[in-house]
């Protein structure tokens, strides 16, 4: 390997390739030196101490630059980072350098005690903290501005000198995790601890909820099968499925915290200290001081984003959400035009007709949610968000607002304006079954097979035959930056969300909804997986200790879900012919169990503690602990 | 003065008594100069280091001490309970005396840095923290038994030798707040500052609640009063009274959030630090191990508690609330006889007859509230809860359940059992002003007719004619340990958070009752200054940063008063007419709109910032000050 780097000389005699940095071809020789420099230079220098080795490609481009560190500098970056681990007594603490010897597995040879994960991490953060000290500009590029403060990582992606940062992976690593995760068939769970090990708090937490969520709804699919086989249509049945799944979908909301918890402390995110937020990359504005860190920076007013929220982005949203009703409108034309067929000619032909129009409105659907998705970025990128959290939220309630409505509207026109509990059911197997075919479809084969079909003209191109595991360094790397890059968990949450609005929603008509749902989550698993192994760049890391926003969405379609299940139970028959004298009566007790239903569920959201006890005890015990050791300072 | 001091001598030459000791008459000699030394004693020996001047009274007895403090001293105190001040840059800082100089109005010699109040609590705070360190027992009390590490005022409480520990009145400092807060006639907000400077925080921000809860009432009482005098019965503007209110008190109570986090900011209570909470004092177990603190100290079992909760707590409190329903429908049996008896002979007198019950009602409510509350108390003192916090907790739940039924269930009974709108009215009214009458007997009048009567009695029998300001130290004492202690500002809130619901939950039925809520609480706000200024000992100050759990119960009961407002709008006549060929439509509005109203309190409280934005800010700058502090560290 040695030969193909330049000699760009460290003192690192082990040097370990952990993060990649991708430069647009053609960048000047200066900047790079520059960059490079200011990578290596001393912390004192306002450098950020890294190590560095370009990697010299096949056609002799050298815009490819390979980021290690020494392992001191890691620890170093660890403890700024705020890295929580765990002690010899089994505690969780945050790390610090000159406490690193009550560390569990510490040791000063020990280059595993940081995942490599953790250090890819660690990396990241001193890049994108490596600021301007008096550079005006970028060296070679007048155009982009810099001043003191400000990342130059940052600057350098958003000019589009940098094209991109991305993690190594790890091949044997990566084998043996594939191994475990998804390589034998065997059942049991998955290993979450190994993929936060790989990935990341954030990516195992969510293949974390996806596996509760999947064993959560076992319970509602074993009890929603016998409805299909024996056809029971009585109410009292239903009633009872119905109740069953209100009270157990608050149930494994709240449980769900306390596993969340515990995974998190595991993992130590649950104690790690929030970090400041720096502004995100494309968020731009004049030269103003910022009220809270008093340093110069671009500010932008709060009133001119208030207004280009409520004026341009608000009544856009509006203009897709009646769009997508008046879509909705058209499925209904086109469904009745159907059956009218099917009336006139009987035939096997037409039978089938019947499904087209719902197979198309769902696939109208997905497109419809996919654009709608660009728009949603575009407008909210043009909001121009100081921090990506803030940022994320308004990306988050956008999407899910548009997706809520286009997916459950026509179901709602279905179940109560139409009052046909027939086509509900029908609508509703046809739709939650497109929609999981081509969300699998269009989130991991594809890809897959994209991949696989680029791997194989890449290795012709480059006339070698080796096996995955014997690639050497220039190959993984030239394969790994053409690789699609993993933009987060959110679009796989937003299909767990719909999926789960589906099997609450409507739950007392068609109870087989859990059961599907339970098999998409089974192959879900496996196919996520792959992608995350096969298809996709490595991601950061990111440090976690919640799903965040999420679980208020998933408790709001389960407080959604009580009311459209208790009208549906209402407006059964069997239910109407229990009050064959006053339709009142049967208005009013349906209320009366609704809001029952609705303040136990707040009750018991309420009694359930958010962490387990031994839990609890643990961060009582810290924060005592810290009380005590600032009494004794 | 200084004669009737005892030889006791410290070295500060200008005590100044803060906190007054009292001891039960006949505590033994070694038992006092035990505690003395321990008061007296070096941190580094385990003691307090504070002065402690004994006080003889007029019969001999030396059973009372003073406490004070240097001004070193007690500069250290604040550090160590975590006080916040404000520095020379207007930033609010977290106290430590090394930093001393960069706070506001500080000088070695300003004795007025700290407040009387603060320093009153951090000896109290001092004090508490005095624990035991080798002694097994308490000299001259082998019965009662320490172990290391126990609070020994807490002990000495417990076993009734310590009487009652209390912080002295400043005469001159009580004089010029009783002038600018009730003294002269005049329209204008309370001296909240002042108040806080010389009672603390919790009870600066009660009286800062009732002020901004009286002054949110007045919309409503203005728009309320036409009702009365036009005897206005249309619908749509019941409907808009109503509407307006429900809007309305989402509003204020997301807006009071804001106002509170403004305050406490500037007292520095919302940047302060929780402390590890103590036991508390009636808390009983056997000894062992505390998992949090790895302490030898009582322990009891979380099994045992829950035991005593659900298998005695919840019956007793069923059972109190059955017993309340009862008493109930003797109401409505009572109500019944007058109405017959003024049927049959219809006088002046029978006509009057007709308020009786109601009286009657009310007065009950009352007496059955107070035995009640003392129920409750003794209950949850059994449950034997380890914290303050939690006991406070089972306590405030206890006593809201049954009050709320105790209150609202007849009226409940009387709008949705017997549909009479007009009993309902009189009712309302009749519970609400008597109710009213009764509490400010009870709370302020009363007790200040007793201590007048006890003050002059004292003054006789000390043969002293002077006046107030002029009593000398002793008799100050003694005047004030006579004195009642006030018990916090649970009665406070609980009296604000009924007529809270009188106001909001039938508000579309009797739009007067904003009116007399906003009369009662002028008044208010005045018999409860006189009651804290002249009727009650001073109490010790005590840091909080919200009115806590009072929050959550008046947004609860907003919730509720939407559910009842729309059902009584449903069930008027005049909706009723709008609807005349259909009662089911009429219901499923009422319905809709009620969720809607809902979900808009729902958006709205998610909307609306619970802290302003330059307090959003400023937090923000200390957050981002301490952790460059940590990086530079």
């Amino acid at each position: 390997m040695k030969e193909s780097w330049s000699s760009f000389d460290t003192f690192e005699p082990s040097f370990r390739p952990l993060v990649v940095i991708e430069l647009a071809k053609g960048t000047r020789e200066e900047t790079r030196e520059w960059l490079t420099k200011r990578i290596v230079d001393k912390k004192a220098n306002g450098g950020a101490q890294l190590l560095v080795k370009p990697l010299v490609t096949e056609n002799g481009d050298q815009n490819i630059y390979l980021v290690g560190a020494s392992h001191f500098r890691l620890l170093l970056g660890a403890e700024s980072v705020g890295l929580v681990k765990e002690c010899n007594d089994n505690s969780m603490r945050t790390f610090t350098y000159s406490s690193r010897k009550t560390f569990k597995d510490f040791a000063d040879d020990n280059h595993n005690f940081l995942t490599m994960a953790e250090c890819q991490y660690i990396i990241k953060h001193e890049l994108e903290n490596l600021r301007a000290k008096d550079e005006k500009i970028i060296p070679g590029y007048p155009q982009a501005k810099l001043y003191p403060g400000k990342s130059i990582v940052r600057r350098l992606l958003t000019n589009g000198i940098l094209v991109q940062i991305f993690p190594l992976h790890d091949r044997e690593e990566l084998k043996k995790l594939r191994h475990t995760w998804y390589g034998r068939v065997k059942i049991g769970y998955q290993p979450l601890d190994e993929i936060r090990c790989y990935f990341g708090e954030t990516i195992a937490l969510y293949f974390g909820f996806l596996e509760y969520f999947t064993f959560a709804l076992i319970p509602m699919a074993v009890i929603g099968i016998p409805y299909y086989v024996f056809a029971w249509e009585d109410y009292d049945k239903y009633v009872m499925f119905a109740a069953f799944n209100l009270l157990w979908s608050t149930v494994i909301l709240e449980v769900w915290k306390r596993f969340c918890a515990v995974m998190t402390y595991r993992w130590g995110t649950l104690l790690m200290k929030r970090q400041f937020e720096e502004p995100r990359p494309g968020f731009h504005g004049v030269l103003g001081i910022n009220p809270v860190t008093g340093r110069e920076e671009p500010v932008y007013s709060s009133i001119k984003r208030q207004i280009r929220i409520y004026l341009v982005s608000l009544p856009f949203v509006c203009l897709c959400l009646y769009f997508s009703l008046y879509v909705m409108m058209i499925y209904f034309d086109l469904e009745q035009w159907a059956l009218d067929y099917h009336k006139e000619n009987e035939s096997n032909f037409s039978s089938l007709m019947l499904f087209v129009p719902s197979i198309i409105y769902a696939v109208v659907i997905e497109i419809m949610n996919r654009i709608y998705r660009y728009a949603a970025e575009f407008l909210t990128s043009w909001e121009n968000h100081r921090l990506e959290s803030s940022y994320q939220n308004h990306l988050i309630l956008k999407v899910l607002v548009f997706n809520f409505l286009n997916c459950f509207a026509s179901l709602f026109y279905i179940a109560f304006v139409l009052f046909d509990m027939k086509l509900l059911r029908q609508s509703l197997a046809t739709l939650l079954i497109t929609s999981q075919i081509l969300n699998q479809f269009a989130e991991a084969f594809l890809p897959y097979w994209l991949q696989k079909r680029h791997k194989k003209r890449m290795k012709k191109k480059m006339y070698s035959q080796k096996t995955d595991t014997d690639l050497s360094l220039v190959e993984q790397v030239n394969l790994e930056k053409e690789m699609g890059t993993y933009f987060g968990t959110f679009d796989d949450y937003l299909e767990l969300f719909l999926q789960f609005g589906y099997v609450s929603l409507f739950s007392c008509v068609y109870p087989l909804a859990a059961v599907f749902a339970v098999l998409n989550n089974v192959t879900e698993i496996y196919s996520d997986a792959l992608k995350m192994c096969r298809v996709y760049k490595r991601p950061f890391a990111e440090p976690t200790a919640s799903i965040g926003v999420w679980q208020l969405a998933f408790e709001t379609m389960s407080v959604i879900s009580v009311v459209t299940n208790c009208i549906l139970i209402g407006m059964s028959p069997q239910v109407n012919a229990l009050f064959p004298d006053s339709k009142m009566d049967l208005i009013l007790t349906v209320a009366l169990v609704e809001h029952m239903l609705l303040a136990m569920k707040f009750v018991m959201a309420f009694v359930i503690p958010d962490k387990p006890r031994d839990i609890q005890i643990k961060l009582a015990r810290l924060e005592f602990e810290s009380l005590e050791a600032l009494k004794q300072q």
